[in-house]
């Protein structure tokens, strides 16, 4: 039963959150994206912790400075749960692979999800009874949006790992802070996963490595905290646990038992997840708490073939997930894209003209070219599965599938980011009159009509076109 | 009588302003928030004018770097006028004691408190009587919005001095200049009152201090000047007066005669002021200037209690000004909380997840812990009424009265500043399921219910708990 | 006829720019506008092309960085095209004399100018019939405005030279890459024009300069870009012309044909062009594409005495150009303000509040005056024809007709830029009581009076009043 205070409470959270909208990247340095050369990159820094671990790209990598961007992995064994965190910055999280169920702890919402109240039936005490915040599945493709400084816990209830790629966009204005990826820990001794990297830079701070205890309870006085949770201090110090070396990513004892609706009984595998989501959502409208941050949608899936938005049999599909589909990523201000490329397939080559795309190789290997304002190429070589690298803003790419197949998770800087292709349907020279054409590349009327319309395909394109075949021949 | 044209063109500001509302903090350095240790800061420069002073935080300490704001306290005396200045950064002032009036020049705005036109009437020149924009009355708790670019002058009508607190946000995005907060004086040869702090960063730049003439109108030419103001060049030297040395707060000679609405007849004391405002609100409407910036509610007050929105007998309250309960905070992205604290009473750990949080103490000591992303304690000290701290966005911070009582303002970076206490009844603990949190914790079942459900109180939390006690003993 | 996948297509495109919104100017460096003296400059650097040249000023001036803004003038010969190209800044670009015509290539949109389809009337293939995106005729006195990332060319069909000033806002939120303007061009080999300023900055990056081939195509590999254009290898070279050295303005050989609506009949010069485009805009209802982004007016003439928004006889003009007359300045963030004076009249003294002011002279000289926050004349000298200069936000200016007339373009780096007058029936000293005025400057009550109310004129100034007069005397 929704407490009525609370409800009010959760609608004024709506509005207060929208007053977060006003978002966006800032304040670049003066020449952070003089680009001479891009790569692909593998992680850079590894910590592994009880039950998995977590992998990181040096932040200070020109490339991901240029873009504002942090990005890390996460690998959680079965059963591992990482311990709940908040961050300075928004954040995009992909499911690579595996399954399991999420919670994010926003501050001011009810607890929905309630054991039945049987003591008071039974004339027995109900205080011993748990409730919590919402719960959501999480499956491979979905992708979990989290606003700054917005705690969340992750927990692997499947049979393999895990796996993630964080996106944490540090230069977002949600994060006034400075342009370190920043993790706040709720519980445990974790490490800092950027810290490595970081050390060079910091200003000769001390090292926190020394500390045995590193998350946020452990800077209070144990009797503040006694006073302010009504325990004792014995228990206040098992927060501030300092012999607690298990890290981010803790071996659950037997399966973590929380409240949470059953999926479908007819339910096979997850296919049909969204649907009893839906009827989720059918249910929170039952308590009066539907239009509040409270039930905003905070994940969507972006794998699933019948969602594509483009799709091309035999050569591949592209997904997007954007404010429009997904209306938490106008505050968030990033979107995303999925793509996969089947048998030599091309991606045509474009420019994104109003955001960063920071590429990660879920699959397969790609042959990539990206070219800056200069004509320079800045990029001309493969990304395999497990690598990143970055299109800045307005630099051209191209992707090509090397063999039968190459998938990839694009994470972009802006909640509506658009692409402008140079080939195809929708490309930028088709828009010109022929005329135009033929005096800016000397070349007959005719070559500028091929040019504009022998490719009538948008964005992806074939391997194997006859006109190129001829003409290697 | 409200002129037709000036009237539209009001209107048309309404629009204008509303324009200015995508604002934001911005570009912070690279390193900028690398904090060690917060202090709990007294003033550090003071100048000295006729009719009161101005004292100024060094606004290149790193706290007030890593917040991207300024602040000033001004004491205004009896009868003293603080001259007609406006900022490149919008600015919040609390009235921390006093009372008087003030004027906020907005350009294009109709001059809608007039002299009775008596000379109409009786056949005379009504060429002499004055009009001007309208004035508001502030009392102790007001907080005043300024955007940036906006004049304003202050006047104490009252017995006893005037002592503000302004924040500058420079960081905001109406400010396009640098990050340094710059005075712009319309009157009076003031110091910059910030200056000396600056010096040591200004590259070499010739001082202003040996300049005898410091306001707007010094740098342009007399003839220009009196051609513009259609007068005599002898006048338009005194506007550029060299020999005046009162500084930016001047004696006003006898009493300040401005036209203005009445109080009540019954009205005693401030405490009914705010009707007296509605009122007056209500004559606005009657000259349909309602709706525009022209009219719109630039001040609050923060300080009454029966405008808590946190209460508990004996131990306190807090009050929240945001854009939801004076909308020009949405233009300066900024908003503020007033607290009181009681008997020793605390305000639960608590982040700030979307704002830094400059805090002011008004009245009393208060011991106050804060912690930041490495569970390091980056303050652990006493704060004395008159000094400030910077909480940075996301760090965890603890207050507790020492004594009797402890009040503070806190200003906060963004126009819906929202918080995330670590106890009580909203809890993040609160939101996550028993389980997660036995298991981050490794504590029992049993243990983490009274993590979670001990405190039932929200965000304060009285000195005494039994368990504490009990604990202690 | 509208293909109606592309309808739907270009609605979502609607929506999509929509989301750009929320964008600002950024992050300036700490003491960026820590300026001494600004000073009127002439372009320092001038590129030659085949049918034009390009002149620009030194983006890493004071001014400009202060403004975070860059600046170019391009002259374009009768029948030469300025070959297509975008930027990563948004842009106005402000025709100084001349017409021609222009193309935007908004990506996704749908060709709407089309060759009618004699083809499938008469059973002939249609294949080679033309189409493209709409083209826009442009003539003295208009502003184009152009999103960051949007593709643009420019053709000269007049009998003399077209001349434009371009305003690139390097600092709008619009770009998330550095500071740098950057042009990429999608065909020919120009220079980069800013390089050569940018060059002592650039961190020892490789020169372009050595670089036979400059445009986008060049940097991707041959093959790939023959399959996705399904053309000859030896076409694709055709693209990435390493011999043409025409640069970014070529001429054309005899006229550029395009499709495009026939001048009305009865239309004679320009002066009834906008009808004929309203016609326009009216056919554009017809095929369902209105209210998109497709049909968006990006242009609008700010230089016909009709449209002016002061005006005082013999003394001059000033018309504005902001997001409530030309909506798509809401998305750049970016207004201009296009201004006559006559006789030696003046612009009154005034700052601007929310924004920078670039001001570029268009004919004749002028005597300007511009002042910072400590009273000190930064400026004191004159103007001409083909100068620039910038004053920051806050600081005040006045501008006086040397002689006949004065013409200047500004562009303001807001959206809904404003000006607080120091002088005349809407300026600030005048918002003030009487009393104030009187305190403040240690002036009689009845001065105080003629400062407020002699000069009855709002904004602009006539050089003779008979009081100044006098007083020369």
């Amino acid at each position: 039963m929704a407490n009525p205070s609370l409800l009010s409470l959760s609608v004024c959270l709506l509005i207060l959150f929208h007053g977060c909208l006003a978002s966006r990247q800032q304040g670049q340095q003066q020449n952070e994206c003089q680009i001479d050369q891009l790569d692909a990159l593998e992680p850079d820094n590894r910590v592994e912790y009880e039950a998995g671990m977590v992998e990181t790209w040096d932040p200070n990598h020109e490339q991901f400075r240029c873009a504002g961007v942090a990005v890390a992995r996460h690998t959680i064994q079965p059963n591992g749960l990482r311990l709940p965190e908040y961050s300075n910055a928004p954040t995009l999280m992909y499911i690579v692979e595996g399954e399991g169920m999420t919670g994010t702890l926003i501050p001011g919402c009810p607890e929905t999800y309630q054991a039945p109240q049987q003591g008071q039936q039974h004339g027995q005490s109900s205080r011993f009874q748990d409730k919590h915040q919402k719960i959501q599945r999480f499956r491979k493709g979905d992708i979990i949006a989290l606003p700054a400084g917005v705690a969340n816990w992750c927990y692997n209830e499947g049979n393999s790992p895990v796996v993630t790629v964080t996106l944490l966009d540090v230069s977002n204005s949600q994060n006034q802070l400075d342009m370190y990826p920043r993790k706040f820990n709720l519980a445990g001794n974790p490490e800092d996963e950027f810290q490595q990297q970081q050390q060079q830079q910091s200003r000769g701070r001390r090292q926190s490595q020394q500390k045995s205890c590193n998350n946020i309870f452990c800077g209070f006085d144990t009797k503040i905290l006694a006073e302010v949770f009504q325990v004792e201090q014995s228990l206040v110090k098992q927060l501030q646990n300092e012999k607690d070396n298990r890290g981010a990513i803790v071996k659950v004892k037997g399966d973590l038992q929380v409240i949470r609706p059953p999926r479908r009984q007819s339910e096979r595998g997850f296919e049909s997840e969204e649907e009893s989501e839906y009827e989720r959502g059918r249910r929170g409208r039952d308590n009066g708490l539907e239009e509040t941050i409270c039930t905003m949608k905070l994940k969507e899936n972006i794998h699933d073939p019948s969602r594509s938005d483009i799709y091309t049999p035999e050569v591949g599909r592209i997904t997007s997930l954007n404010s429009l589909n997904l209306p938490i990523l106008k505050w968030l201000q990033l979107s995303a894209e999925r793509g996969v490329l089947q048998n030599n397939a091309l991606m045509v080559p474009h420019w994104n003209f109003n955001a960063h795309s920071i590429v990660y190789g879920c699959k397969g290997n790609a042959q990539v070219q990206v070219v800056d304002n200069f004509g320079n190429t800045v990029f001309d070589g493969e990304v395999s599965e497990g690598q990143i690298f970055v299109v800045p803003q307005n630099f051209a790419v191209v992707k090509r599938a090397r063999g039968q197949r190459f998938e990839w998770i694009s994470f972009k800087t802006n909640d509506r980011a658009m692409i402008s292709p140079l080939a195809g349907s929708t490309s930028v020279l088709r828009a010109m009159p022929e005329e135009v054409l033929a005096n800016a590349f000397q070349i007959s009327r005719e070559d500028a009509r091929k040019i504009k319309f022998n490719n009538e395909q948008p964005t992806l394109s074939s391997g194997q076109s006859s006109q190129q075949m001829r003409d290697d021949a």
